[in-house]
């Protein structure tokens, strides 16, 4: 816990042990100028640049993300220093813009904001959340947060994960073709991996019900947008991640008949900061405790 | 038990206890010829004409409806037939759409909608429902279940009903004004009586933070409309009920800044079926089992 930290919010200076010397780097102000002595670095969140002090931060130890992905620090993080990710500070938000767009499907929120610009009062009877079976693909961090605030709407949720762990209940990728034709919503939150890509393709999509609802908060490669629109609106979608991203103004995506498109922002939200200022917090505690901090990134051994 | 039982959906004559004696009539095709020994009435939901049975019924004793309002058939309703109501089997639909405006109103669903029909992608970070304390004005049966679920989104609730009730932590309507300021959210579910008749009016939405986002799902003239738009977007609102109601085509709710319209739509969706039929299923069993029927209205005594 010797040297400097370096966190991103003036709240996480104030909380700090006064053990520890702490400065603020927001990403948009210039840095402190000497950086020679900064032993932790939180960087800021979504601030491409941030990496590039790295360089000029010789006793440096740890390094905090407060993404969950990594994969865009491996090259620059200098070797023997220590990476946390944050893992966990999107799931809330996640999980509630998935839960948002399930209801929006459910119950026409497009179709009443699309009647209220046009002066439009033309009430019918829609569908709802309630009753429903959902599926949820990619049953992990945000899966088991999407099914917490499911349940209190008397739905039944099914699980699945790429291995199966029977004792909780979640079945393995292979059962996925058997559970898909008793699905009412099916939720897809895995990431994008070289299996995960077109995952829920024209096989998986002519295995659910007429007017079933696929929601994908995780990538957009995962569902195949062909054969999504090879559909026609039989399958209805709610989409905050798309195939290709951003989605251009001509796609055919915007104007297929059952698909809502939100653009990404499912973990853009501010329940982030709270969650995000909180969590630095503690890990600013344990370092100058000497504990270990909480969510470190396993990294390959040097040369190996 | 004896006599015969009128019930709206085949399915009900499919479940009835063998001992029973069931006819179907759902409101359009033609009521059974002969009516004269009818004991039990379940009336089928939003027939207007359902009522006009009810003199044909010499031998009635019990009438059922399936909603939770009951004015309507006070002044038709035979002297010393005992009536039911529909209560609860609302609940599910009007707590999920209240859910759905809420959602709605933080991650900005009407935006992207909007944004959908320019085929526009462009992503901001917008508010959300964690973190959030919400006060629930009209803290009862749909109240609890909206309770429900909105505490799995990390949210703090705040109950309020007319009167206080302690010990399970619900204020009295007397708190209201010292409550207002620390809300972030007000839901409004209270019924329209002349006491909630402009209950939320000026005062009550002067006293309410920046921003802060007012739902009614009650009755429109519990909000008072005139003040809501007088805040010009300072307060936001998500209604599903307004006054008045309709809205006429050119009236300025519709393109107030901050404010999203449903046109009364909480209560009728998909949901209301099957737990109207299942709760009609357990009526006929109580009824053929000689048991106390549930949601029995109370009535004033004949010329009382
Ligand atoms: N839209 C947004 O703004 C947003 C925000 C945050 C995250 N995300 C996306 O959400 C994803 C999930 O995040 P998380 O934090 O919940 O991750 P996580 O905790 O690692 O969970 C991922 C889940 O996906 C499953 N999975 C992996 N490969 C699979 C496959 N081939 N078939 C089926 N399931 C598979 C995993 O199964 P096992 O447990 O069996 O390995 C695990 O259950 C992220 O990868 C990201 O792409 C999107
Ligand atoms: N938008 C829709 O489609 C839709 C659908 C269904 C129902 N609704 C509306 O929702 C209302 C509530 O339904 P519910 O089944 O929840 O009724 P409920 O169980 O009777 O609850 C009504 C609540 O309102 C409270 N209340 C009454 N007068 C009040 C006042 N002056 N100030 C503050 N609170 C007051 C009551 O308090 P006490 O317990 O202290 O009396 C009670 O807690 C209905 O009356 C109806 O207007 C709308």
């Amino acid at each position: 816990m010797d040297g400097r930290v370096l966190v991103p919010w003036q709240e996480n200076r104030a909380n700090a042990p006064a053990a520890l010397r702490v400065d603020v780097y927001d990403g948009d102000s210039p840095p402190p100028a000497d950086l020679s002595d900064v032993g932790f670095y939180v960087l800021p969140y979504g601030r491409r640049q941030a990496t590039d002090l790295l360089s000029r931060m010789p006793r440096l130890r740890a390094v905090q993300l407060l993404t969950a992905g990594y994969e865009h620090v491996l090259d620059v993080l200098p070797p023997g220093v220590a990476l946390y990710n944050g893992r966990g500070l999107h799931d809330a938000s996640t999980a509630e813009h998935a839960v948002a767009l399930i209801l929006a499907a459910q119950r026409d929120l497009p179709r009443w904001a699309d009647d209220q610009r046009r002066g439009l009062w033309r009430p019918h009877y829609t569908r709802s959340l309630a009753d429903c079976r959902v599926l949820i693909v990619g049953y992990g961090s945000i899966g088991a947060a999407i099914e917490d605030r499911l349940l209190p709407f008397e739905t039944e949720v099914v699980r699945v994960a790429r291995r199966p762990r029977p004792d909780e209940g979640v079945h393995g990728i292979a059962d996925l073709h058997a559970l898909l034709p008793e699905a009412d919503i099916v939720v897809v939150v895995a990431p994008h991996t070289p299996e995960t890509t077109g995952l829920i393709g024209t096989t998986e999509l002519a295995l659910l019900r007429d007017d079933a609802l696929v929601v994908n908060v995780g990538r957009g490669p995962v569902l195949d947008t062909g054969a999504l629109l090879a559909e026609k609106g039989r399958v209805r979608a709610a989409l905050d991640v798309t195939d290709p991203e951003p989605l251009p103004a001509d796609h055919p995506l915007w104007t297929a008949p059952g698909v809502f498109v939100t653009p990404h922002v499912a973990g853009g939200s501010a329940t982030f900061y709270p969650r995000a200022r909180r969590f630095v917090d503690e890990q600013l505690r344990r370092w100058a405790a000497g504990e270990a901090l909480a969510n470190p990134v396993p990294l390959e051994p040097a040369g190996g």
